[in-house]
């Protein structure tokens, strides 16, 4: 078998969708709401020809959408899968409900994965379905950010585990363990952490949103597309990362020290940071501005890896 | 008079003489130790052809080298200068000295920039030129990170500021505005606020150090390559930033009250970070990962802005 289920076809099951479409893999989509499946094919479609035009495709748009069906009950959708990617609302009780069904209805060498990105599996899989569950919690959007933070819950095996990582692996994410349930796991953790300094940065008048979004956009952030935050470290003195916390350890430490553990987003630094933002993207733009946002990841992926893509097929 | 004059010839010297002589500014280099010019001739000789190959320069190698000379005192350097860059050693002690001669050896209109990364002017300017003084910080390297930091101490006249940032918008440095001399600045309190959730997290064994940088680079960095963090979560969420503090603010709340605010950097997370780093890039390797950094770098600025540069021309 060689089919993957995919409950909920929002804008993060239709990526999934997409994603193991264009690996080969047989897909079925089941979402309650029989309006959806007509959005998911149109978001599917309009993707998969962006995605063609910048090199970031193996497969074809045609192929892909023969190789997902919309079907109209969960036990369809599932049924002889190797892996269920569940996308549906971020709520535990759904969850739970949904995990209850999951696990009637799959056999147990099913793999039950959760985009969840910030419930673990220990709050809504049933006892009798843990070992085959776990967090699959991609970037947004999944065709462009290609990884995918794997999280186990403690009774998840690790044979469950590697298989998972060897599929994500096929549909081009490359999988990250993330070994304890932690709240944010990585990726929404260091998320956070800037958006922390960020806003106490501009609350207190040291700059303006904009200028930091600029400060990251051209320059930290576009070093980080090269290199992670430990390996810009590295080569960013001379004697590698040992040499660097000996340099800059003591003055990141009292950086940190200065910001209050536990403070709040406070209404007042919001409105100052939404005004900037409005000023920049209308929220009658917003649309337009993702879809820039998008097409702007595509020209940087196709430009870092020219070869990779055609090498591939 | 369209004149730079730079104090040092190491690395952000050179890279600061290559980019105003790429603008079209005549630039004299000042280093005490007189084996330096050759080795910085070579580095913006090197660095040119590299930037010319990606479409990054305005102008051309020769017209580059024409316009840099290197010259043996500190009054040759700054004589009838619109600006001076200050690029010496991190070291206040020496700076004082530094700013006591570009003081006595400018006139009164000719501005004082200093590269330093975390010493503010306020603690090696004299009271006679502090009117004209600053920290202009740049990325590294500065010629592909297109951003500077520009910061006054309480002294600095906004006219001078002014002028300043639209020197550096000359020679396509994009300047953001620091409004106070706070320790790290923007530009690090950033990478420090990282640097700080990714030591935890590798230090509770979350994840491994090459799983995080992997997490960063083609993903949350990637996207902060296109878009800051505000306006990254600004179209993450329908609604606006808004909407995302509403959703998120208080998880990312929780997660900043799990971390104390003074931990330092232990030996322990450092050792387990240095090894994993020394697996990937052993340190006879060191400056061919760096070029392969900045090679990378100039793929995705190339990518990113097409044509931008020879509208420039």
């Amino acid at each position: 078998m060689s089919r993957i289920g995919i409950i909920g076809a929002g804008s993060i099951g239709s990526a999934f969708a997409l994603l193991f479409a264009d690996a080969g893999y047989r897909v079925r989509v089941y979402d309650p709401d029989l309006s959806a499946a007509a959005r998911s094919q149109e978001t599917i479609s309009n993707r998969a020809s962006q995605l063609a035009q910048y090199g970031l495709l193996r497969s074809d748009h045609e192929r892909i959408s023969r190789l997902i069906d919309y079907v109209p009950t969960v036990a369809e959708a599932v049924n002889e899968a190797l892996l269920v990617q569940e996308s549906g609302p971020e709520d535990v009780v759904q969850k739970r409900q949904i995990f209850a069904d999951l696990t009637a209805a799959t056999s147990p060498h099913t793999i039950l994965a959760s985009s969840s990105s910030s419930i673990p599996t220990s709050r809504f899989v049933p006892e009798t379905s843990a070992e085959r569950a776990l967090i699959a919690h991609p970037g947004n959007p999944p065709y462009l950010l290609r990884i995918i933070e794997i999280v186990g819950n403690p009774a998840t095996s690790e044979e469950v585990l590697s298989r998972a990582e060897s599929i994500y692996a096929k549909a081009d994410l490359t999988p990250v363990r993330i070994r304890q349930e932690i709240e944010g796991f990585v990726f929404n953790r260091l998320q956070g952490a800037v958006l922390r300094e960020a806003y106490a940065l501009v609350s207190e008048g040291t700059v303006d949103p904009d200028g930091l979004d600029t400060l990251v956009r051209d320059g930290l952030g576009l070093r980080w597309a090269v290199l992670g935050p430990f390996a810009t470290s590295d080569l960013n003195v001379r004697g590698g990362i040992r040499a660097h916390a000996k340099r800059m350890g003591d003055a990141y430490q009292r950086m940190a020290s200065g910001r209050g553990p536990s403070e709040a987003w406070t209404e007042a630094m919001i409105d100052e940071v939404e005004a900037a933002r409005r000023r920049e993207v209308p929220l009658s733009s917003w649309d337009d501005a993702v879809a820039d946002r998008d097409l702007e990841l595509m020209k940087l992926l196709n430009s870092r890896q020219p070869n990779l893509r055609k090498e591939d097929r």
